[in-house]
């Protein structure tokens, strides 16, 4: 059996040239007698490792120098805990962005911490749009506000860093993060988990402010504390790293491929293409209106739902996989992350149009 | 240049068979068409892989029917909050064992959270021995009682299980699980880091008696709650499921081996060699009571502590390596997990030998 083209939303696809990377350094990392894995944190070996993936990235992102970025374990998920322990005082108001799924699952969390309002929804529109910045209703003294910019199961993306004044701009880029250039400096906290372009799961990534660093609450995990893993270099205890050093990987692949302008080109082209072809057809169906429709994961219906068992085996005959939608919606749901190449959208759009032919 | 003698305290080294299945397991697992690191956490692929892993564990440390396992991110260390948020009520009074380094770090971070009473120190002696039983002031009605059974860093092991009455008795076990054979049902709650003896960074496995869930505090962020991740089966946000994939390839590897008795065996000979080399040489020094030395760390010191530098780099010279201590006590310490072979501890004692004539 051969690679097949995965569109799973994460953990996703790998550059194949990263693989081999990885299978190279196995048994022994370039002459180190022993494997990434079994390096001690704190040695030099391991050291450099971690370095070399920071400078990587904040050269990928242009990351300017007052901003710390931390390596961490937890998944985004448990960052919806964190920036408000981080971010807020008991009480406070902060203020929430809601565009769907994982928005709501960060309100959820933030509710258990703080006074949340939210400052727009897509929920009376179906989550098929993002509220237009005009309408949204932001706090005098907020806190921070909090998006989501790429909804990596309705299939949303905000396409424009939004203007909120001077309250602090936090954001879930768990599933856009290094798919496009971005403007860090707009931002005062951003994390994402690494399982869709940074690399595989057990690493989150956070870019944050110095200056917002030493405000957690009493009641906050030491290991949840930003200033607490800034300081420490990301070490305030043992760090994954493995996953570290896949990112480090990662970083390197996507400088190789022309850096983020080269690669969100890409990508743009890649989801063009995808949707070109779902409205084109008779069969398949995206409700996202055009322009907040995400380059990264496309969710699609079908015109008769009781095709979809059917679609999903064709496809896999063909060699495409991980086409299911999120178990909360269910549908069909293609993700086109980095590491998918061009080639797979291809491939795609071609099985599409001959099942489509055949049913 | 060929493997080394990896004796690092975590991560520490891996059986070069698992490297080797690791290896060939990549690009493509087993005839999947992708890698586990790109495998959907919540696909039938990944679900096996994870299932299995989990039986494993079972089977080897034969974990009673009303115990949770749970495959989680964040490290011993986030245990040290998650153990107090999880099983205390707010000024309840907790019981620790303070042990040395590590019970000390457990202590401080349920300080934050709870009433702690410390049962017994081994502080006045020095950390050179475990408090005996007999000493130690139990709190009546404590929410739990927690002890470190191995000191990583002191190089002390609490041999026997404690008898503490109707106490839930918690326990990190981060450099001992699996290093023995453990009578699990003794046990309330047993948590460890996997980067000594069940893989790699990034995996922490705990282990809980069900009746035990559900008594999370409410500022508990979501993720820390024992009962969330329980009922999602470890699954409530995306797992670290390359580090829990490469967890059940060590505990394949373990029944390999003969399962927790023979590996019990083999590593109280390996532990033995050493110390017996060290009490027998007048340039090594292990200042652990007999009774409370560890199997698995094994700190020493020179009685001339300049050599110190030219006993390292010769040691890597000959292809030794790990042997700094913690950078908090200095010294020498070699580590001595599952994963080193007894020809690793026999080739160590036979360079101590010959470092200690030239000198």
């Amino acid at each position: 059996v051969g690679r097949v083209h995965n569109f799973a939303a994460g953990p996703a696809a790998l550059p194949e040239a990263v693989l081999a990377r990885i299978r190279e350094d196995l048994p022994e990392y370039r002459g180190c007698g022993m494997s990434v894995m079994e390096m001690s944190h704190r040695g030099a070996g391991f050291r450099a490792i971690a370095e070399a993936a920071e400078a990587r990235l904040r050269a990928l992102l242009a990351i300017p120098e007052d901003y710390r970025v931390l390596f961490l374990q937890g998944g985004a998920s448990l960052q919806f805990s964190a920036v408000a322990l981080n971010l807020s005082e008991a009480g406070q108001v902060v203020d929430y962005l809601d565009t769907g799924y994982w928005s709501g699952r960060a309100i959820a969390e933030a509710r258990r911490f703080c006074e949340v309002n939210v400052v727009a929804s897509g929920a009376p529109g179906g989550y098929r749009a993002v509220p237009a910045r005009e309408g949204w209703r932001l706090t005098p003294g907020a806190a921070y506000l909090h998006c989501t910019p790429n909804e990596t199961i309705g299939g949303v993306e905000l396409h424009q860093v939004p203007e909120v004044g001077a309250t602090p701009l936090v954001a879930d880029m768990s599933s856009t993060l290094l798919s496009r250039p971005l403007e860090v400096g707009r931002f005062a906290l951003i994390y994402a988990g690494a399982q869709k372009n940074l690399g595989i799961a057990g690493l989150t990534v956070v870019i944050v402010r110095a200056g917002l660093l030493g405000r957690a609450r009493a009641i906050t995990p030491r290991l949840l504390d930003y200033r607490v893993q800034a300081e420490a270099g990301s070490l305030a205890n043992t760090a994954p790293t493995f996953a570290w050093y896949v990112a480090g990987l990662l970083f390197e692949w996507i400088a190789e491929q022309g850096g983020l302008a080269a690669l969100g080109e890409r990508n743009r082209r890649k989801a063009e293409r995808l949707y070109v072809a779902i409205d084109a057809s008779a069969l398949y169906h995206n409700g996202v209106e055009p322009g907040a429709r995400s380059w990264m994961n496309v969710p699609f219906t079908l015109a008769e739902p009781a095709l979809e068992a059917a679609f999903l085996a064709a496809a896999r005959e063909a060699g495409l996989v991980g086409l299911e939608g999120h178990r909360s919606t269910g549908g069909l749901r293609a993700s086109l992350y980095n590491a998918v190449p061009e080639a797979a959208v291809e491939a795609l759009v071609a099985f599409m149009g001959e099942f489509e032919r055949l049913h």
